[in-house]
């Protein structure tokens, strides 16, 4: 067990009250509010070269992609900031959180300004609170027999990472991906009233279905043919299975995952133009992940996603 | 204008929901929830050698006073942490934000773990949601005639930190002040359904009263001889009019500052025993703030208060 884990572990202690969701979930309800709070870092989660109006709007998607898992109403954020002396960086930053809280109806209402020492990477805060519809889905809620639905394509921000790493200045869609994420409140929405458990995807499809899971108390089959992969992420890396195993465990998805009963179809529902969503699996008996496709069952690759990355509760 | 104090004006103009009160308040307001976020950074509003518990409990008590400053009963926060890689320090903190957690009722229900880069100093934040009462004060109601009360000592927690850049082995109730900051919840609670303004003291009496009357629109009287100091405090520094200038601009000080109608008495509330509650002062027609003592009236020194630090909005 990391000490992150571990560290989670000791967190878990301290967080007994219901509205904690014993931290098995990325977010805390207090009556119809969902409250979330992400912190993302220089370095870490995004690049130094990243364009600041871009690291803006990530900050804000991040957050709004924890409401959107929840079904929930962007509502009101409070942010943290660390000012980084250099003003026209700042400035680009600010314009890119507005125009996110500006294109999900999201108001700044509040938050913090502070110096760090010099040459200290720049660490960024936000939470985002939001209204709930009548259901709000857990983590924890899933049921052997459940389908597993994704919305959403998977990898593309992974790759965009990459190509960013061999060439910062890089471009296209999977770039796009990685640093202007999309978070799928619409869908969300949509599915909550449905959804058994339910979340967003940040660090990779195989580690959080296997979070999913672990709440739910159950196992999953997930087939690898049925991932959903963009053109972009297709025409970069193929659709073998060695692709499909890279998509699956990349991080910075902002996709959805929701465990829906067997009978319901989800393409039924009024879903906006352009939405992809997949049946990629089914919750099982047993607290195993297992991964198939046309050829049989695929060993799990040994990491499962971005496990150093990041750990919401 | 610093860049800092520029920024917050460009944030103002995003913030246009009623919720975040202009970002004159350092809270926001929906419906009965009082939301604040706050940072710590290493270096910066703790060192590097503080006990790990008291940086754990510094992070909750300064998100309790912005609490107190409007009246609010702590009900839930969110926490987001830099993993340090030293896990007894982690351990260590999390005691602090348990025992702070603890004493005031406040339930941790969510937020977010992430890495930093190594060497990178720590940041911390922290989201605390109050249950605000019939009134919340802002910093913008005060009036001509209404006189200022000041709940708690000042200049302890600036001085305790002077003393640990000295020897960073020092002890003592001014170090005490500096790393165990006591919200004055309680004090908060009984004067908000009087206070015509009201809000805690983060960056030192001088300037935090300069924003409340830039807020309130009026001018201020503050007589020094009726600052209340701590016996450590005078037993250090003395009493003269260069001590009480020192503690009218230190910083950390958590103390609260309530503008009060002129004919009402809070010592004749139900205070908690061991409340210190002094007149201070009076807010006047005008835009300035003037300083007193019994030899007439004092220039205001060049500083105000600890500007470079943080800015709560």
């Amino acid at each position: 067990m990391s000490s992150e884990f571990a560290f989670i572990d000791r967190l878990r202690l301290l967080a007994t009250d219901p509205a904690a969701r014993g931290l098995d979930d990325d977010v805390a309800v207090l009556g119809d509010l969902v409250l979330t709070h992400d912190m993302i870092a220089e370095g870490v989660h995004f690049l130094p070269t990243d364009p600041p109006a871009s690291v803006g709007w990530k900050l804000v998607a991040v957050n709004l992609s924890d409401l959107a898992g929840k079904g929930a109403e962007p509502l009101a954020a409070l942010m943290g900031m660390t000012l980084s002396g250099d003003s026209e960086w700042d400035d680009r930053f600010l314009a890119g959180v507005a125009a996110a809280c500006e294109t999900y109806g999201l108001s700044l209402v509040g938050g913090d300004t502070i110096a760090l020492p010099p040459e200290a990477p720049r660490v960024l805060s936000l939470t985002a609170v939001g209204r709930g519809g009548n259901a709000i889905p857990s983590r924890s809620g899933g049921a052997p027999g459940d389908a597993l639905w994704l919305a959403g394509t998977l990898g593309d921000a992974a790759l965009g990472l990459k190509t960013l790493r061999d060439d910062s200045e890089s471009e296209g869609p999977l770039v796009e991906a990685y640093r202007r994420p999309v978070p799928q409140l619409a869908v969300g929405k949509l599915l909550a009233p449905y959804a058994t458990a339910m979340m967003d995807l940040s660090d990779g499809l195989l580690l959080d279905s296997s979070r999913l899971i672990a709440a739910s108390k159950c196992g999953a089959e997930i087939d690898l043919d049925a991932l959903p992969l963009s053109r972009a992420f297709i025409a970069e890396l193929g659709s073998d299975r060695r692709a499909k195993l890279t998509a699956a465990t990349g991080g910075d998805d902002y996709a959805l995952l929701a465990a829906l009963p067997p009978d319901f179809d989800p393409l039924s529902l009024s879903l906006p133009a352009r939405t992809i969503l997949a049946r990629i699996g089914t919750l099982t008996t047993g607290e195993e992940l297992r991964l198939f496709d046309a050829a049989g069952q695929v060993p799990l690759p040994e990491q499962l996603g971005y496990e150093h990355r990041t750990q919401d509760c």
